[in-house]
């Protein structure tokens, strides 16, 4: 991933050519796959992706298995399904003959974030940003999403769990990249204790940004939210992102 | 200047396929001229365009007629010589099929700031960076620049002048684009007089961003002041130049 350098003539009458360089954005570039929460979809998205992709990256969103157009089907589908939506996903983005797929990064919310972070044990992953991301218990792994028990949930999510007894959090243990880790200040669904098992399982990762989204639900209902949302990651990826394409920090 | 959007599907295995969208940035991109200053060659600009190529934009440099490998011929080249070299060069960046014509930024330092204001009457520009301007008497434009009264263009450059008596202000008055002025806290070629009367000329532009590297000598000698030369070019060019195409300001 590289800026392409080419020197060139430009022809003047009478006298000498003048020596020119064009310095071009080169093809491949970096790929961002998003992963909605659960009972999201695509669209909470879209305004980002499309924004990142302004600055030279080229993104995929998509709607998980029993989300959106197949709502109907969300009280059937398993954790696993949902995790081999996001592999196929990312098979998706890194076919697409634009993208660079040693510079793949993944944006995931909540429930997105906890794929996302299961997908970098299976799928070559650069950059994780992970918002509110939930966590679960592993065992029940093929029983329906919706039929966990919630109550057991939230107790689980109140404990300190590390890669002894957590798929996800030891997936990130083994993650080697930059992590952006935003935690919403008041997310009834998220605690603390969550965010910070997160933030200790991922040991070995080149960075790790971990910021508070102030005044934030766990679903950034309000505008100022998804605004600082949205900030927070564009400045990430320009610092990590772009940032890699220049090899200079723009800030 | 927009990004690409297009829907698609994921093949999922046994169930239906999942919704998804593809956003990519799309040429036309921006393109960036810059123009040297007198006495130097594009090798000043070759990093800040390495940066702007990675922010998905095409650059462009070269060195003027009478410079670098040319350098003998200096003392005979005149001012029209060299703006039609601007002409050329910029004929040539939009000649290129990866740039939108409408979506052209010259970046100028010195006298290449004073030929990338002339440029603009001649043809379409949307942004202008100018790094401590230079001004010049409108008379003896057929003279070979280095002919030019030193003492005599010190004094011009103190002095108040408007559009009515400078053809490079007259430029500038016309200007309907985005303009960032730099100046040198300590120049001793371009006074904070010449500065104003760029200012000031250029009533119809769409926004001036006027702002003082400190610290620094006309030629940014000290890599402090060409570091800070760089990143109030980056910041302008995120929100101006990317800014437009993805509708959002990045800071």
């Amino acid at each position: 991933m590289s800026i392409h350098v080419f020197s060139t003539r430009i022809q003047v009458p009478d006298t000498s050519p003048l020596q020119a360089h064009f310095l071009s954005p080169s093809a491949p570039i970096p790929g961002i796959l998003f992963i909605h929460g659960w009972g999201g979809d695509q669209r909470f998205d879209l305004k980002r992706a499309q924004t990142l992709a302004g600055l030279g990256c080229l993104c995929l969103t998509f709607d998980l298995t029993g989300h959106h157009e197949h709502e109907a089907e969300r009280d059937q589908v398993t954790r696993a399904q949902n995790l081999r939506d996001a592999c196929l996903a990312y098979d998706k983005l890194i076919s697409h003959p634009l993208v660079d797929p040693q510079s793949i990064a993944v944006v995931g919310h909540s429930y997105g974030a906890y794929l996302a972070t299961l997908l970098s044990q299976l799928r070559d992953i650069r950059w994780l940003s992970l918002l509110a991301p939930a966590l679960y218990q592993d065992d029940e792994w093929l029983k329906p999403k919706d039929q966990l028990n919630r109550t057991l949930l939230a107790t689980y999510r109140q404990q300190a769990h590390t890669k002894e007894d957590n798929q996800a959090l030891l997936a990130g243990s083994l993650f080697k990249g930059d992590v952006l880790l935003l935690e919403a200040e008041h997310d009834p669904y998220i605690p603390k204790q969550t965010i910070l098992n997160y933030r200790n399982a991922f040991t070995e990762a080149k960075s790790m940004t971990h910021r508070i989204i102030y005044e934030a639900d766990h679903a950034l209902t309000q505008k100022t939210a998804q605004y600082n949302y949205s900030t927070l990651l564009y400045r990430w990826a320009q610092e990590m992102i772009t940032g890699a394409r220049t090899g200079l920090l723009l800030t």
